[in-house]
């Protein structure tokens, strides 16, 4: 039995995800349900790449990941069942997976059409639990829909570089749970672009010139504790393999974080220049 | 072995959810445990009502429902367990099932009387989980406690009808995860009021001439994307059969939401006049 | 299988704590895994005691606790995995078990050596979950790592008695979910202390000359329900066992709680003096 996984904008607070567990236990007794997020901001396409880009690789392969943000179906959003990177996703075809996509090939891709009959406002209830059902239960994809050539992918989730190959400008992506600001720069691309070169990297008024491989590599434990570096910044590549900029230990809500203390948001500016 | 659910205000950070699993497991290792929601503003009894009656018909037959919402012993406020609609529930007898207990006669209600000596200021562990692990394997209800013959309830989630016939006067009971604004009118009362007339409502300042079955329903596509809809306000009969009144697309901590842009809080009256 | 539990302070939106669910199921097909709390403070490991104090307990024996606070692998923070009281914890040796070690002496403590190799800034999914993985499969702690004799404490979470043995000064050491403030107090220390002595208790401007053992039982419920006393203020002994300060069914978010009505904030002063 596989796993199914949930990434959602519902809030922690509504029966939103309640009700979708029920019909999958419904529908799956013996199903293993795990929630991977339901605080996405609503309709926010770029976080639900990010987190759930980051979360299903750690899964079985075989896992099926209901993504349900943005979901209700228009004529311009259609929802999709693929198969990438040996994990199933069932989402809206709303750029979601435009992370996990420009990695892997899906190899892949149906338009749903199981629910010509159902006009629905909650589309996870009505269409997705069905579709992981059937999935799970050993079901293929071209049973749920017609086969399509590729996903939606958002141009604002990839960094520009310039012509010379001297800059990468980059944006930031997400703010983490400490505030910390995550980039769409992956090591990948700054290894590639900067081979091995020096570097300035700038957002707003914060300038960097080395990226840490952990949070603690950039701070000198030899000197006293009283004279240790807490709210220190300092960039890293996370453990998802992008930049990331960070102040070392930071409380958002007491002391401040990189987002805060830097001024940097969702969609700002990161620039590096190698020389 | 039948699933127990939780339905709580004991917040998202504290140890109470956690403990009242770790509980449920020492007391029967194969439950299968799911959180409907743990972010019930506290004391708030509306609001768990809407919410449990909204999720609890997607769980299978059988399943065992917790409410730990304002479920402190005392003489006013006693223990019930009961079976309505084929599902099982244990909570405070407090009004928290008045919008289920409105549409469906429960078979069987008894005032918990295990618990007398159990001197407690967490009932949800010490009582309601021995409940659950008696009714999950099988125990009848006959042996918790003695019959009554009704749950209590509450009196402010029941719309007013005028005596004309042709006014509804319900109120706002739930503000969701998008800030959309959820009524006591259902749509069965709706119509069987209205008869298909043609219509009025007002909330505040907030005029609606129609009620659409889901969100984009309301949104012309055949515009340019560039002149979409976003953010136009719209009524639509939600996914629990309750009339909504929402933004289309809204996020409530940037752009705002119907509660924020209607200036609608929990109470406040919705008035629907035919024709 | 063992139960694997997870305290931790990723929040509940980012994918951390969904990447470590995915990598237990990767690694153990058929654990069961617990959310206690994802919500603690950053680095806030006063919070992370109090938490995993007052839920493993509710666990049955042999379940394995992952707390992922301040967890990142330092010269002065190294990864420990324990027995105490019948449970496995496996967290960093930061003083985030003081308040269980100062009532359980562990049987066995070992220093954690398995990621000699692995430099990572994501811990509890690189190390602890291979750790849990290995005790969950009946491993043995002297596997995983060195002997050490005991575990780090922090002093700020013990009360003080003065000399004449007449006076406790404790601590807040929590605010939980409905505001209420829990002090380092417990009811052992009181009564060892008090020896049943009548007492005054201050905490700022607040002062009590009673502790309950339920929230009711300070409510006189014979005098008509619109005398009543909703936003009494009270002392109790907790769930937990230990002196807690609160407002009779306050909503922090809307009347206000102890914690507000009352000024109290983590680690301001509770003082009891006895007669």
């Amino acid at each position: 039995m596989a796993i199914i996984t949930l990434t959602t904008d519902f809030g922690e607070k509504d029966h939103f995800a309640g009700a979708v567990k029920g019909a999958i236990y419904t529908e799956l007794p013996s199903a293993k349900i795990v929630d991977i997020s339901h605080s996405i901001a609503p309709f926010h396409i770029t976080e639900a790449s990010y987190i759930i880009k980051n979360a299903y690789k750690s899964f079985p392969q075989g896992s099926i990941h209901i993504i349900g943000v943005d979901s209700e179906l228009t004529p311009e959003n259609k929802h999709i069942a693929l198969k990438l990177d040996g994990h199933y996703f069932i989402c809206a075809n709303n750029g979601i997976l435009s992370l996990i996509a420009s990695e892997f090939v899906p190899e892949k891709i149906v338009e749903i059409n199981i629910h010509d009959k159902v006009q629905s406002n909650f589309p996870v209830l009505d269409v997705f639990v069905k579709v992981a059902g059937h999935l799970s239960r050993g079901g293929t994809l071209e049973v749920i829909g017609k086969s399509i050539p590729e996903v939606k992918q958002l141009k604002e989730m990839e960094p520009l570089i310039n012509v010379e190959g001297n800059q990468i400008k980059g944006n930031v992506i997400y703010i983490d749970n400490y505030g910390n600001v995550v980039t769409n720069i992956s090591k990948k691309l700054f290894d590639k672009v900067g081979k091995g070169r020096s570097f300035n990297m700038r957002a707003r008024t914060a300038t960097f010139n080395e990226i840490f491989s952990t949070y603690s590599e950039a701070i000198n434990f030899d000197t006293e504790m009283i004279n240790r570096e807490d709210g220190k910044k300092l960039a890293i590549f996370n453990s998802g393999g992008y930049i990331e900029l960070a102040i070392y230990k930071s409380n958002p809500s007491t002391v401040g974080s990189a987002s805060t203390l830097f001024g940097l948001e969702y969609r700002d500016t990161v620039t590096v220049n190698f020389e």
